[in-house]
């Protein structure tokens, strides 16, 4: 199948592409290096550097055999995805290029702004480019689990059946994020919802938690081809980090009382269920929602399976209780539901003591890389 | 009060900022006369001109004694709302200044894109300005119907409580709305429900039916006070235009079974409950929603009420039903609560034979202006 993959730079695109070439799909990559311009403006650093998508896709292609075209540019200019759409007529469409990152869409106005115009601005150009060049494509669209906050009652994949004085309706499930970035991507879905209804597009959402991982069956380790690993807090998203402040002797930074659960998945995990959607598409007119996670967890939970695992290797892992930066709930009620993905065939990878010990060895390798002033950055939601 | 209106130059807009001002209130207006260009470029005329602000504000200061201050500029733009904001420094903020018009969006790419931004970039630079400057001030936000849809369930106002499986939690109303311009207002309400409860904001989201009239008591049928009033498919508001088209002698344009149920007010309706609004504001850290309008019609029982009223003045008014342009339901359940603003002290005006009579009379004034090609504009939804 023809796949485009939109945001192929980041931590998930490219791990992505690599992985939809290896089942045999042709693709096609963009970016706008959206994601490293705000890393050097914010002055963070990543762990090891990571080649640019035109050496990424040649190392990969020497070793794997597997070509993958690059287009650099700003999906956010019409004349660029018009462009990329007319030469490669997709089959589907990965889209991932969104600014990701909650504490970034809360550092300022600007950044606020950036978030809300570059994620709706590319989300409106792919559903305009769908429409006139292969109308009959599969929008996949990551969305997010945040898109749902923590509502006291269960949460259901995409849709909720009201009762309601005696009658019924069935609504898109009724979303409350807790940051900008989480409430961009709740227009997203609505966005495209309105769409796929009017013009009868074929979309999936994947309300994803937080990824953790490094390694995918395809990258094995070679440096030049793992994914871009943040570990600073505004982009580097939970786990992860936890990882490299265990290495680093930099306590774990547990915000507040430590009670917020997510759901969490493997990034081979990730791949997996994009490549599901893709080989799966949902029908013309369906929008069609997949809650994307293997397991919950609270913050606390993590702490403490990392200091864990830290300690399998010698490593003196602190937990450290700090003042809630964020506005959210620290204790709430969590019952999202996931078994659309697990009914496709998703084979999970849990989250044991062997994975966090296999990413804490690799991240050892550049202990002496970490800097703390990186870590903690005081992004204050209020 | 100091109050700010943002679309000063609107079809409300200008009612409203004479009609605060005559209640005492001291008001400012900003406008960069965006429907005025969209109008242009669409090649709409108006059945009458209206002057532009800095002459209307210098009529109505001669007849009233009331003076209102003008910035002309675009709200996108930062520095120029910081300007207004931190000169003015308002105690609340009547916010007007959106792309209106459900067609309209739905023209072509450019169209929707202009509205998701201007919307959206609007909502979030007054949002950073009350903060900045103001942070105490009540934000009153247009909200649409629209943002409901129309559901199989009773429409409350602007919250639902939710059992589900034994359990409870009271969100948001959940939305679905039948254009893009109705899809930026949704996400316009998520915009502000997400900063209103993380910076403890004030704000008023009022969720308007479609307006009618022509006539409050500030304007007496001054033509130069008059509303900026559109007639056309795209700008113009339903029962408005079946009253220039009876009175032009260009069927009535049903769409489709004409079953469409919406709320409907009197433009002085508009003008009541945004000063009830105002007067009592909302609390720190609270979104208050209320439904506004006073009454519900289908657009078959409008173009009735539309054709009867015009028999009373000699007209012969025919009705015809066209193909439905837009993607919607025809015939659909319609039980929305409006209790909070009549709870407030709404006195409605409610829609009379003589109410639909007295707009013919004046209307029928300008009856040679009226051009049929400017009526229907074929802006298909699919």
């Amino acid at each position: 199948m023809r796949i485009l993959i939109l945001g192929g730079d980041g931590y998930l695109g490219w791990p992505t592409a690599m992985h939809l070439t290896a089942y045999g799909h042709e693709v096609v990559v963009v970016d706008n290096y959206l994601r490293r311009r705000l890393c050097r403006e914010e002055n963070i650093d990543l762990l090891f550097d990571v080649p640019e998508l035109p050496e990424r896709t040649a190392i990969w292609q020497s070793l794997s055999g597997h070509k993958i075209q690059v287009y650099i540019g700003d999906l956010v200019e019409w004349d660029f995805i018009a462009e990329v759409f007319e030469k490669f007529i997709p089959e589907a469409i990965v889209h991932y290029a969104e600014q990701p990152a909650a504490p970034y869409s809360m550092l300022n106005r600007q950044a606020a702004t950036l978030t809300l115009n570059n994620n709706l601005s590319v989300t409106v150009n792919v559903i305009f480019a769908v429409r006139e060049f292969c109308p009959d494509a599969h929008i996949v669209k990551l969305g997010t689990m945040g898109e749902y906050g923590t509502p006291n009652v269960d949460i259901e994949e995409g849709w909720l059946e009201v009762k309601h004085k005696g009658r019924r309706h069935k609504f898109l499930y009724p979303r409350q994020a807790s940051s900008l970035y989480h409430t961009t991507k709740i227009m997203d879905t609505d966005l495209l919802w309105f769409y796929v209804r009017t013009w009868g597009l074929r979309a999936t959402d994947l309300m994803q938690g937080p990824v953790y991982g490094l390694f995918t069956d395809e990258n094995e380790k070679h440096e030049q081809l793992l994914p871009f690993f943040n570990y600073d807090e505004i982009f580097g998203t939970v786990l992860n980090r936890f990882v490299v402040q265990a290495v680093g002797g930099y306590p774990l930074t547990v915000y507040g009382k430590g009670g917020q659960t997510r759901g969490y998945l493997n990034i081979k995990d990730t791949l997996n269920c994009i490549r599901l959607s893709v080989d799966n598409p949902a029908d013309k007119g369906e929008l069609r929602i997949f809650n994307q996670f293997t397991e919950t967890f609270s913050v606390n939970d993590l702490a403490e399976k990392v200091r864990e695992a830290g300690n399998q290797l010698g490593l003196k892992v602190e937990i450290q209780h700090v003042a809630n930066p964020r506005i959210e709930a620290e204790e709430h009620y969590y019952h999202p539901r996931h078994t659309a993905l697990l009914d496709l065939g998703l084979a999970p990878h849990y989250l044991s003591e062997g994975v966090l010990v296999e990413m804490m060895e690799y991240v050892i390798k550049y202990k002496d890389q970490i800097k703390h002033d990186q870590i903690y950055r005081k992004v204050k939601w209020a």
